[in-house]
């Protein structure tokens, strides 16, 4: 019988679900200081709630889950079925902007005018498995919903320097777009609007690829060689003020940047809002996600050879009037769980108690007699507040105090006859390998368990 | 376009998740202080994996996952699939019992040898939707696994008891039985074995059925006239005793029960190494699971209108070995979260301030220039470890005061022209109506916040 998890899958194991919780509940903490409140949706939605809000890679990705009842049985069997349409109607949840969006058409009402949500739950897509690829993975949404200001875009990109900061990175940068500044580029350099989505493609791995390659693609997609020369250049323009690092966004957005003054407009206040060092002006940021409509985000470290980003997002306006009557503007920020757990367990930045142990003292017990009395003497103990664990059957001392051990559990209380019988316990220190006698009523958390 | 979640599912808002999440933390603490350690699995399993554990309502219950990939389009198109089977590889966590016994079989050498885990998952069932039954609903479980001693089972009850005690419930009482406890019965009244499992069903629910109904039950099941009367006798004799509430553990086991010695012996062991007066003998508990073998458990309300019961449990010795190669032994507990959330609410037994407000602080925005002041405000009282909204826009104050109020935001702080020019802010308590200027550095967590 096979006992692994599914493909892509993965179970998480104590010292796992420590980690991820220790990350969680700094995301958690941070978020609900900034006023945001916690939202959950269902794993499973309706199929037609998802169709057609992801693209074709979507559609492909989802896991869709099979009809009940005996007539899918019976028309399969008559073979009346010819397509997967006829066989599903509900799907996992593939993200949590989706299922967002569902949630504020559905409630308006009940919640409030600027509703800030944050959501931390699973999404599966049916990917190829790989080294922190994963088929059930977890995303930490950030979601203003409600207000056009950049006020809002100001708040998340502070929320979640916090928390990064909090978590211990101390090399990221949020690189900062707006999609007025792609146009705006694009026009300048005569791009046809109906080459925009061909030239964002390209812009948005020029960080990755080669100039030469990036030049053959843009080329390859019909971009006339001329914009193709300067949209290179203008890429280089911009990798070297990025090198020289002091004041590169004046320096980009006063002589550097083909971009109109309502749009500098635009990027010099979320600059001025936001007051943040990290943030930094990069204009070649596109983002793979249509929906986006004004300024793009996107953290990524600069120290170590972890590529790629560990947080994003962007305001997408449009998206939720998908669902209800009414256009309503958005922002949000996505932190990528699996990721930031990935760097944190290569950088060693989990505090080193985290995993330590489960319990903070283990009682033995002598015989089956005197079982009761452990059992006892652990309830006293867990009234103090301590994380106790009983050994659970008669056995000899010694196993059980290399029991103990094995769980790094650094106290044990010694309940045998003789101690019973003075009412007192034996407390060893497994660390020091000291043992000393005390009495029943003077064992408690501050005297004897301290660290 | 349909806007509402699937069918019997539920989305959270967040004073949801806030009543949600108190029970959930006391559950954690208090298992956690028993040393039980946090465990979490994927929400899919393979369909092999869950195949034949759950018996034929678990197999119609169960949703499964569609097979990816063109294949599967291909072969449907040709006609060539005549049965579910081919369709599905793949399917939803139905409980967490099963995932746990695929869990420990797996890294039996990576776990204590007395692993002790709790989880805390949602699991899915296509049930019929009604009031309390829901199609994606939690479990929170706690399973010791590794020991045959009863002090296992006497820790799970403690670890029960002081969660309900914890979250407020003051009439519960734990049922306790043993499957021995039934054989010497049936036994003892001449049911042949091989309608054990006959008279069994109708036993386990004496307490939901008139004597004659369940009479006639017993019947046409083939129990003989002469065993149902004996058995419809004892239950009778024993509820007497249970009215009188007083040592009824003893006198049951003492002059009521026909039970060997043996089976007398555990029963009287495991209420010593318990002592709790919640636990009470009730010998017709049988629970439908059939893989308990020995002591089992049920928690029911004695108040209310609450029928069924909130939580139950027993020892399953057999389980984990159908994934293995070792029978290990095996001690569990579930808690129906969905069934106290709905207990307490309609008790009112959630703390007041719990949903109170997302925020202890708003700040509003007085127009464009001085948001960016509203801003490092907000960061200001933040690092204080207030919560802290900001009014996303600038507005009439008016409108503001009544948003903050419409979220029962205990304070505003109003930074217009007047007071930025003072390095002041006006501070207004909203359930007094008071208002007044504070040096801006002088605003503090404790200064003004404390309620």
């Amino acid at each position: 019988m096979n006992t692994n998890p599914a493909r892509g899958m993965r179970d998480f194991l104590p010292a796992d679900i420590r980690k991820r919780n220790y990350v969680i509940n700094i995301i958690k903490e941070v978020y609900e200081k900034y006023g945001f409140e916690p939202l959950e949706t269902p794993s499973v939605e309706n199929l037609e709630t998802l169709t057609g809000k992801y693209g074709e890679e979507g559609s492909q990705l989802m896991f869709k889950i099979l009809k009940r009842g005996e007539k899918l049985q019976e028309e399969l069997a008559e073979g009346k079925i010819k397509s997967e349409n006829e066989l599903t109607d509900l799907a996992l949840r593939y993200d949590l902007t989706v299922p967002l969006a569902r949630v504020v058409a559905n409630y308006r009402n009940e919640l409030p005018k600027f509703f800030k949500r944050y959501q931390i739950q699973p999404v599966w897509r049916a990917d190829r498995p790989a080294r922190g690829r994963y088929r059930e993975f977890y995303q930490c949404d950030v979601d203003a919903i409600g207000s056009s200001s950049m006020i809002v875009e100001a708040e998340l990109i502070s929320a979640i320097s916090e928390i990064l900061e909090r978590l211990g990175f101390d090399d990221f940068v949020i690189r900062l777009n707006h999609r007025k500044v792609l146009y705006d580029i694009l026009k300048k350099y005569e791009v046809p609007s109906d080459k925009y989505s061909d030239a964002l493609v390209v812009i948005d791995k020029l960080d990755k690829i080669s100039k030469d390659n990036a030049y053959k693609e843009f080329i390859n997609r019909g971009i006339e060689k001329n914009s193709a020369d300067q949209l290179l250049k203008l890429y280089e323009d911009s990798l070297n003020v990025w090198n020289t690092g002091v004041e590169m966004n004046h320096v980009l957005m006063g002589s550097i940047l083909p971009i109109n003054l309502e749009t500098l407009g635009k990027l010099n206040k979320l600059l001025n809002y936001a007051q943040n060092p990290k943030l930094m002006i990069f204009p070649f940021l596109a983002r793979g996600l249509s929906y986006y409509t004004g300024a793009i985000f996107e953290v990524v470290l600069t120290k170590g050879d972890f590529s790629g980003s560990i947080a994003g997002g962007g305001r997408y306006d449009g998206l939720i009037g998908m669902f209800g009557k009414e256009q309503i503007p958005a922002v949000g920020f996505s932190i990528g769980l699996e990721r930031i757990i990935y760097v944190m367990e290569e950088r060693g930045m989990f505090p080193e108690d985290l995993t330590a142990n489960s319990a903070d003292v283990m009682i033995t017990v002598w015989n089956e007699e005197t079982a009761g009395e452990s059992l006892k003497l652990a309830s006293e103990l867990r009234a103090e507040g301590l994380r106790v664990l009983i050994y659970p059957e008669a056995d000899k001392l010694g196993k059980q105090f290399k029991y103990a051990d094995s769980l790094n559990i650094p106290f044990v209380c010694v309940l045998g006859e003789t101690e019973l019988a003075e009412n007192k316990v034996a407390l060893k220190n497994l660390k020091s390998g000291e043992q000393e006698k005390i009495e029943r009523n003077k064992l408690s958390k501050n005297n004897f368990f301290a660290n």
